[in-house]
This record gives C-alpha cells, structure tokens and sequence, in this order.
C-alpha cells in the first residue's frame, strides 16, 4: 500500500501518544503537543485566509522558538513551502531570497524585523508580514499572537500531499554569487528522519534542547524526529554557555546538536565556572571537523556522549556518523577518541564513495584524498530556478559534496578539507584542517584557521589566524615552531596573525571564505 | 533525489562497513558478511543460469539456515521474488501454494524433502528443485552446495529494480479456503525495517538468535534491519529450548523474537533446569497476546528485556511495540507489565484505528471494542491473482486485521480476540484471550486455549482445553471454580477438558480453529 511520506505524520503521532505532555518548553511558556496542535491549525486557517495555497512559499525569519517550530507544521498543512532565512545575513541577502524564492508571507521575529527593515519597499512578491512577539499590531506588520488568536483550533482540513512535494527550501550561500535555494521534499525529510532518529537513538525519553538553529536544515531535521518520537523540546534563543547549561540542568536535558565552535564555547564556559558533570547527556555535532582533542574533552570534562555526524543541506543533511562500531570497540580509549573525530561511515539509507577525478573511488588508505559523493533519498530535488548549479552539483545521480577527504582501513572517512580549502603548496595537497587541528594542541590557542595565501616560489602556502585564550602570550614564531615540531614542515604555517575573534555563520561555522579575502582580494579566483 | 528503496541496500552496507567480522553463525560454519555476500552472487548467477528474470518466483522450504538468509539476496539480485514455505504445510498445501505462486524453481532443504516428495510430479510451473544439505546430486534435485560452488563470486550485474517491484509473495492460511499470497514490496519491506530497527534499538552490537522462523513474514523482517545494521546473526534450525539456551551463552546473543508459545517453553526450562539469569537480552514477542504472567517471569526469572509487538503477514509485519512510553514509567512495575502485556501503540511510520463496525473510533476507555485497521507503507499490495479477498481485507485505504481490540486511556491497544475467536454468549462479548489469561494465573496450568462451543440457552459458553504442568492435577470443577473467583461468572469457561498438547503453527501460535473443528464439525460457520 502506497502511503506517502509526508511530515504531518510525525506531529499527528506526538498529538495521538503525547498529547498532554509537556513537549514544548518555550522561553514564557510551556506546550503540550496538543496545545502545539491546535495553534498549528490555527496557523493552517490563517495562512488559509491570506490565500495561501499549495505549492505557495513561506518565509520564516526567527531564532528557535515555539513560533518558528510550529510555522513547519502549519505551513506543510496547507501544502505551502517553508523557506526558513538564516539569521546572520545582510538586509541584501534577504531582499535577494524573499524576492527568488516568490516568498508570500514573511514571518519575522520582533528582534530580527530591523534586519529586513531597510528593504521592505523593494519585496516584489511578500504580501503580508507578521511579526512574532509583537504585542500589538503594528505599521509593520501584524501581531503574530493576535493574528493567530481569530482562527479556530479544530481540525483543519489538509491540503492533501504527495511525498514527492517540496517541503521547504532552503538558501546556502556559497562563496561567490547568490544564496542558492536547496529544494528539499517531504519525502527526503521523512526518511532522513527515519534513519536519523535510529543512529541517535532517540526516543520519548530524550529532551534536546535546540542549540542549533532551525533555519539550519530544519535543525538538522530536529523537530521532525524529536516530535514523531515524542520528546521535550527545549527553545533557545540565544548562544550563550550560562544560558546552555542552565536549561540543560533546569530541562533534564539529554541531548543538543551543534557546531564545533559552540561546543568549544561550552567546554571554555564549563572549565572556567567549573560546570559540574553529567551523565546522560549526548552532543551531536557537525558543522565543521572537530579537532580531535574535543572528543577527549567532552567526556573528561563534561561527562557527555560525543556523537559526530555529517552532512550538507544538499542532503538533509546527515549521512555519516563516527559512533565507534561494534569492530573497533575494543580499540584503547585514544584509538577510540581518533576514529570518533573522524567524519565516519554511512547511516542506513545513505551511500557514500570517496572519488577522485575521474569518479573512481580512492584507496582506503587513510591517505588518498578524494572528493566526498553522496546518493540518498535526503538530498535535494536541485536548486530553485537554478538548473546550471544543480547540473554542476548533482551528476550521474550522485551530489558532488565539495568537501574532500580520506577513507581508512576500517571504512571510516575523515574531511580533510572543503575543495576550495586545501591548500596546494609546491604540488602536494596540505589540509588546513589537519593544521589547525594541530594548533589547536597548543594549550593557549583558542581558535585556529588555516587558509592558503599566494607565495612566490610555493604557489600557495598556509597561513595561521589564530585566537588566544584569554591571559596567554604566543608570538608568531612560537606557534610556528609548534607546528614544526609536530608536522612536515611544508605543512605548517609559513605566516601567522592573532585576532579576537575569527568571523563565524550564524550555525557557528568559521568562514575562511571572509578571512581569504583579506588577503587575496574581494572577487579573485583564490588559488594560485 | 529519488533513490528507489531496494532491500539489496542493506546488504551493500553490511558487506561495506562489516565485511570481515564474523556475521552469520550457521550451524557448521560461520560466514563473515563478505563471505555470505560471494554466496548471495553465486547463488544470483545460479538463478540466471537457469533462466530466472526479473518478476519471477523463486520458493524456498527451509529451516533458518543461512543458505535460506543468503536466498533472500541472491533471488532479489536477479529481480526475482521470494516466495518462501511454511515448514509445518501438507503436501496438498505445497501443491496448490507452489503452482499458485507460479514458482519455477524450489530450494528445499534436505530435511524437509519428504513433505514435497508426494506431489513433486504434480507441480505445473517448477522447473528445477535444488536441495540445501545434499552432498551429492540426486534424482529428486541438485545438490544446493556442488551447484552453487561452479559460479563466480564476483559482482552480479544486478537487474535494475523499483521500490515498488515486488519483494515477496507470502502464503498464509485462513480457516476456511485456500492459503492467500501476500504481496510485498521492496519498499514495504524496507519502510518496515527503517521503523522497526528504531524501535527495537537493533545495533551492530546485537546478535540475533533466529528463533522465529524467516519464512513467517521473513522472520519479521530480521534478515533485513540486522544485516543493515550489521548485527550477528546466529541461524537455528529446531525450536528446542536447551538449544537455544546454549546458542544464547555459546554466541553472545542479545535479542530473539518469538511467540508466546516458544517463550512460554523457554520459561519452563530455565525454572526446571535453573538457567541463570541474563542481562543485556530483550525478547521480542508477538504472533499471539501474551499472558500478562510472561512479563514479569521474563524479567524475572531470565532477567530479560520483555518487548511486545504486534502485526500480521499483511503488514510487513510490525506496527505496535507495547514498551513503557515516557508518561508511564514512573507506574509500578505491577501496572508496566500490565501495559507490557498489551499489544502498544504504533511505531513510527504506521498508522492503527480500532473501529466499530461503522468504521468510527471506539472510545479510549479500556472496554469498548472494536476491530484494528492499519494503514502504513507496510501493508501489502494484496493477495496474489485473489482481488475479491484483497478487497475485502483493504477497504477505503486501511487493512482490516480481523483482530478485536480495547483502547486504553494511554493509548495501548490491546487485542481481546480474534474476530472469529470471540465468544458471543448470550449477547455478550467474552474474550477468550481474557479467560485464558485468567487460566494460566492458575500454577497447575502450562497451556490454556479457550474457544466457544455452542449451547442451547446462551447461543455459544467458553469452553477451555488445558494442558497441566507435569507432575499436577487439577478437576474440570477446580478449574471453573478458580476462574470464576477470578472473572464474571459468564465469562468463565462452562466445560474443561485437558489434552497432551495443543495444536500449533510452525510459529508458534494456538491454532485454535483446529480446536474449534473438533466441536463445530469441519467446514461449520463455527458461530451460533
Ligand atoms: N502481539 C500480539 N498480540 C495479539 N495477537 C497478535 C500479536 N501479534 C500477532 N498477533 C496475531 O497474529 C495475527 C497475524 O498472524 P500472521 O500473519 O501469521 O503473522 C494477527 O492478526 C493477530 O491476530
């Protein structure tokens, strides 16, 4: 029998099982299920009333919270299209996206509304804007709650939806050029959910609390499987370690995704003020490779799980994970942290292959270095109105990830460096993650990039941005002296600088993209 | 991106991530993923040979063997459809089941030749029979190892399938006609195996002790969600309780799945021979409701995990778990096992309704009972070349289970009767799987199997044949008195009998319409 796999099960499971738990723990409120429920339908009559119909886009601008989480539900309800909008970009970014995506309605978070204020006169297709947390009503846009308050909580009558329908898109910005929409269907989230949600293990025993953000591929899917599962759900606003680790305590909290850099917030935060242990407790990460001493710490210092997983928004996105196998359980506690660094092995569901240029897999060597290829369900249908990019993406049915790595003995992969990223110094291929990760060993470096800059006689060779923890002194020729102690020479930085702070996504990943330009120019090609 | 969801995925990853650990423990040699997979091409190449394509059936009569395991892979290599036996037919069954199905070739295993034997000149569609176990090449078929050993290891070109081909057709017999052929996909297999992995936590830590025979809808799909998740699986050819417990300790086994029956025989040999306890095993019970007595002597007396589950061949089969959801477990351990014992909830991916006769809920109240029907990608496609019964079965999109159920005010289903077993005295409906589980609280009682007979005045009485424990005694009298003091008195069994055995299914369960035939007379309605 032919059921399509639409996300609308996942909610109707969590209201059937779940209905009167707390489920939903916003920053002034808590919602059962059932209470998420009824303002999903009431969403559903709204967004019915301003003549939103099938196939229509919705744009959602907020950070975690019980407003943006329910916006999925009610606007799949209608069989519209969620186009959720990174926090972090410039009011051009957004005018550009609202207007390419043919957003309708935009749905915007008081805090936020000053970041699409300067271009509200030129959105040629938004009609209506709401604004969440919005008291009243406002020249703006309209209260969000009061809105919401006219419509009924009885069962809206669906939309009907097959699985092949789009579900959102969602806009990546690349390092050159316009954001690109990523096209994603219900199908695709349902079955990463399906296989996600069994390598996390989770289940209705699980409170996670929402570090990453939900415009971030869905949260990497979160509030699909932590709802179908009929978990808690922990809103979170704001990044910020006191807060983190008061809900985690405050919540029972199980579980968080996020990105390496918040996690190293986290661990700095938690040796500081002395945070205590707890047991219990999973991190999920991705986002950018771990440097291998995080896991270490992790464990030691939080008593946590470490999990990592990877994957792009082309994808879902996850479709690897490093949890050691049932083989290599009985390698030493560091053997163990090495393989749980890595980038790992493929979910159930997802196939990988590491190829070289000619498409042909690379030896399992721990060596060979070739580009990550992925065929699955999860990855993307193309890129809204964008055929040239999707071609360029998507060949011979596999999605050509850009991200290049190494597979070992055991079939694990490991991400040595985004393509653009690897610097090519004198021929030979160096990985700036592998650099960083050893400066990252050196007890006053707090954060480290890595990038090529052009040299004469190398063509390319790596230079080191590098923050210091608070109170520690380094001087350029220490860290340098470091590096060569623990790795070839050619690999290690021929130049170094300090800085404050290295310029970050709004998921936390450090975009070396921003750092290269200062050194080779805004618009250069960028290698040598 | 669509990626047609074929179950051969699962072995590629097996093979990919598990490739040499040791994975299939048969009885006289162990197979390591790799090697099974060499194997499953041999066997892919074998089928060619003989003219198999894609679309057609291939049937299997075999114990859990891994030559029955590899057999899944290697017949859906070629595009073939698997169409495996019942091990406890008649001849005149495999007759009609072997022609039906239009199977061109037979494996059979060596033991079981002698239920074949009778009717292999009667066979209009089989070609050729190949005979696991045969040392040499016999006249009524080819030795299954000399046969397999001429073709390459090596890659089969793999003859490209869709999610919606064909997986296998099942033969399951109803109490009156002749045995119907459930047909299921590729993609109701393995939406099956993406929920159920999840739900009953299988890891590539687990090994698998094949209690449940793999032809009773593919061991509930075991050889699929275990071999993806590259579990161990240790094969079993007899139900024999010191057999299993030795495989358990020998092999390390963390998980089975069996009927009541077969666990109920495991109990009494673990009291009478003083098996120890054992931690880090679950039990995985479905086929017939469990007496609420089994879950706390599981976790008792074996110290293992109890898990219910629900299902029928029709769906896959698995759509409930009975595990203690996050809003029960701070019940006593007296209420968990009662909410343990009953049939659950659905898992993730399927949808239930229990309905009157109308097709409206009953209401959650514990008592009110009405008829399970399921809708899931799950469910079959129908019966094969038996429309009239598939449209009686699958009405308005849900499939009717033909199981009568109550809904509590948790949301656990729990099945009271099949449709047909349910005793209507009087007007009233009793039970009977209420009333046996009344019988076994008795400490006199092994078995218990109530049915209804007909009576002038009440229209049909509970009537109850009971198996004692060795070495008790116990009067028809005895046996009315105690279950009265324990129930309203018309529920109560009106006459006893005790008998040797019951009849059972190569799966465990009652046949109680066996039962039933000795009362009413072959071919009666069996209804007063
Ligand atoms: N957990 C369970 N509790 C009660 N009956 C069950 C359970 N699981 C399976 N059954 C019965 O077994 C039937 C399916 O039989 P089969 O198709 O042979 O697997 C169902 O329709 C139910 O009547």
């Amino acid at each position: 029998m032919h059921v399509p796999l639409v996300l609308l099960d996942f909610l109707d499971r969590a209201v059937e099982l779940y209905g009167d738990k707390p489920a939903i723990v916003g920053e002034e409120r808590t919602l059962t299920y059932q209470q998420l429920n009824e303002r999903v339908q009431q969403l559903s009559y709204g967004l019915t009333k301003l003549g939103i119909q099938k196939g229509d886009k919705v744009a959602y601008l907020a950070p975690n919270t019980e407003d943006m989480l329910e916006g999925f539900y009610g606007v799949f309800q209608v069989g519209a299209v969620m186009t959720s909008l990174n926090t972090r970009l410039k009011p051009e970014d957004y005018l550009f996206i609202l207007n390419h995506s043919e957003s309708q309605v935009l749905f915007v978070d008081q805090e936020l509304y000053p970041l699409v204020e300067p271009v509200i006169d030129k959105l040629e297709t938004v009609k209506y804007i709401i604004i969440h947390g919005a008291k009243e009503d406002q020249q703006a846009g309209l209260s969000y709650e009061r809105w919401l308050s006219q419509f009924p909580t009885d069962e809206f009558k669906r939309v009907p939806l097959e699985e092949n329908d789009l579900a959102n898109i969602l806009y990546t910005s690349g390092t050159t050029g316009n954001p690109k929409g990523v096209m994603l269907t219900h199908r695709s989230n349902y079955l990463h959910a399906l296989s996600t949600q069994h390598h996390l293990r989770v289940s209705d025993q699980d409170t996670l609390l929402h570090v990453l953000p939900m415009f971030h591929v869905n949260g990497w899917g979160s509030p699909f499987y932590y709802t179908a599962n009929g978990a808690t759900q922990v809103m979170l606003r704001k990044i910020d370690p006191k807060t983190i680790f008061e809900k985690i305590e405050k919540n029972g909290v199980t579980v968080a995704h996020m990105a390496p850099t918040v996690l190293n917030m986290l661990l700095e935060y938690a040796k500081t003020e002395n945070v205590p242990k707890r047991d219990n407790m999973r991190v999920v990460i991705a986002g950018s490779a771990p440097p291998p001493a995080f896991v270490t710490r992790v464990e030691e210092e939080l008593g946590w799980e470490f999990i990592q997983v990877y994957g792009m928004t082309e994808s879902s996105p996850l479709v690897t994970t490093s949890q050691i196998r049932s083989e290599q359980l009985s390698f030493d506690e560091a053997a163990k942290a090495r393989l749980k660094a890595k980038t790992g092995y493929p979910m159930i569901g997802s196939k990988l292959k590491v190829v070289n240029e000619y498409g042909e897999k690379v030896a399992a060597d721990g060596k060979s270095i070739g580009e990550i290829v992925v065929r699955s369900n999860g990855v993307m249908e193309g890129y809204w109105k964008n055929p040239d990019a999707t071609s360029e993406t998507i060949r011979d049915g596999w999605l050509h990830t850009g991200d290049m790595a190494t597979v070992d003995e055991h079939g694990y992969m490991e991400i040595v460096d985004r393509k653009k990223d690897v610097i090519i110094s004198g021929g030979e291929n160096i990985s700036s993650i592998e650099v960083e990760g050893v400066l990252y060993e050196h007890p006053a470096v707090l954060e480290a990039a890595v990038i090529a800059v052009p040299h004469e006689k190398w063509g390319e060779v790596p230079h080191a941005v590098v923050v210091l923890r608070e109170g520690h002194q380094l001087t350029e020729e220490e860290v340098v002296q470091f590096a060569r102690s623990k790795m070839a020479h050619f690999k290690a930085p021929k130049s170094v600088v300090f800085a404050e702070a290295l310029p970050k996504t709004a998921s936390g990943k450090i975009q070396k993209v921003q750092i290269r330009k200062e050194y080779w120019g805004e618009g250069a090609r960028m290698v040598n």
